[in-house]
């Protein structure tokens, strides 16, 4: 099910300038039991990034209204947010009479194979690169051409997600998660000042790595760095954890950091 | 008015990947006369656009059926027509089911001072950058982002257009528009290999200059470049031909060939 401004619809106008230019933000979580999982998370990052474009957010209220609604349907599910800048004449100039628009959909909870999680997954390293720019990098945004082209680059469904890199070949993250490495018990995840999305569970981890005295480095990731790394692993707020058992030739036993933080994210579930 | 899939409607599906992701292209152009203006370029366009990205695209006599609704309420409009790759489950993964979404428009032709032709315009050099990603390059596609962050830039209804650099400060082009300078009676305008949009009136400007014997450059422009060229103007399929009058404090008086390649595009209606 769809609610558009809070009124069950699978339509939104074909004027919207989340269409015509990707104007917009989204977020994708999943409701457990009912409830939005670290809702006050999502609504936090969802209002910085439309802060960052310049939407006005709708309050977290309105949201809880329409996840409420969509709980009373679909109590385990992925919900997916979607806030635009809204309708205005043609052109790309922002009118201040536009009003934002708000998309929340239920989608079913996906279910991955349970070897996932306990021997990990097969990776590809995509060929399509992230371009940089600082103005639009961390933001969730909807211009995400760049990961329909990388995802398009395999369809083996042994393998789970793709690694990209920038053009300067630093990775940066897979088509739809964040990546963490670890070597030599500390924690090292890309930067993302020039591209890349920052999610909640990137925030989380490294927070749950501080409070855990594992020492968390957020810098230049380069293939070699991968390659090196005794642990990979890849997060969002549907998936959980996903450690990288193999990337082409090179292969990972499951390892213990990573296990450790899953545990870690699972017992911290309302943080 | 729009028409969606050939449907009147003002609505298109909330789970479009359009709109999640800006998965799909666009054209804008005039109808005049009821006649679409270069239709048969404006489709070489959108069906290379499409292409690119792998969307199937509608045929031409779909969309010419689609034009021909529109005129019969709208002779004289601006059209814009959108494909998307139509809706999918959620996710970045392209499915085979997938249809493409075609959006057809009709806005009111706008109507530009007539100074903007006579004396030029005013434009302003925008701090926002394009990011260099050759695998989207050239392509009118639905991520434009990075143009509405560059139009927001100024309000000033004295600047009729904002000029956008790379990262490494080469001229591209107008948040909407391709530039060309002129300098010593060669023509040239900035290499879109990395970024921007290749539009129709670009490539006709390109022919009719070669046409005539103007020898014509496509290379990186540099802002060194801009302020030393003799004669600079844009253009698009909506506004035509605008010499630029002035750039912060460095202005140009109206010029030879300028007011020559607008003479050209204006004789050569269909080509």
């Amino acid at each position: 099910m769809n609610l558009v401004n809070g009124v069950e619809s699978d339509a939104i106008s074909a004027r919207d300038r989340g269409l015509a230019y990707g104007d917009g933000v989204f977020r994708t979580f999943r409701l457990r039991g009912g409830k939005p999982v670290l809702w006050w998370r999502q609504y936090a990052k969802l209002g910085a990034d439309c802060k960052a474009l310049r939407i006005s957010c709708p309050a977290s209220d309105v949201f809880e209204r329409d996840l409420a609604v969509i709980a009373g349907r679909h109590s385990d599910c992925v919900v997916k947010i979607i806030v635009t800048r809204g309708s205005s004449e043609r052109g790309y100039a922002i009118s201040a009479e536009s009003a934002p628009v708000r998309v929340v959909s239920a989608s079913p909870s996906p279910e991955y194979p349970r070897h996932y999680y306990e021997r990990g997954v097969r990776v590809h390293l995509c060929r399509n690169r992230l371009a940089a720019q600082p103005a639009l990098a961390g933001i969730k945004h909807l211009n995400r051409l760049e990961n329909v082209l990388a995802r398009s680059e395999w369809s083996d469904p042994e393998i789970a997600e793709g690694l990209m890199c920038d053009a300067e070949d630093n990775v940066i993250c897979g088509t739809m998660t964040n990546l963490f490495l670890a070597r030599g018990g500390v924690l090292m995840t890309p930067d993302l000042a020039r591209c890349g999305v920052a999610g909640v569970q990137r925030e989380r981890v490294i927070e749950l790595a501080l409070i855990n005295n594992i020492p968390a480095r957020i810098s230049s990731v380069s293939i070699d760095n991968l390659l090196a790394a005794d642990e990979l692993f890849l997060v969002n707020s549907v998936i959980g954890v996903w450690q990288i058992a193999a990337l082409d030739r090179k292969t990972w036993n499951a390892g213990p950091l990573t296990a450790q933080i899953r545990r870690w994210l699972d017992h911290a579930q309302d943080r």
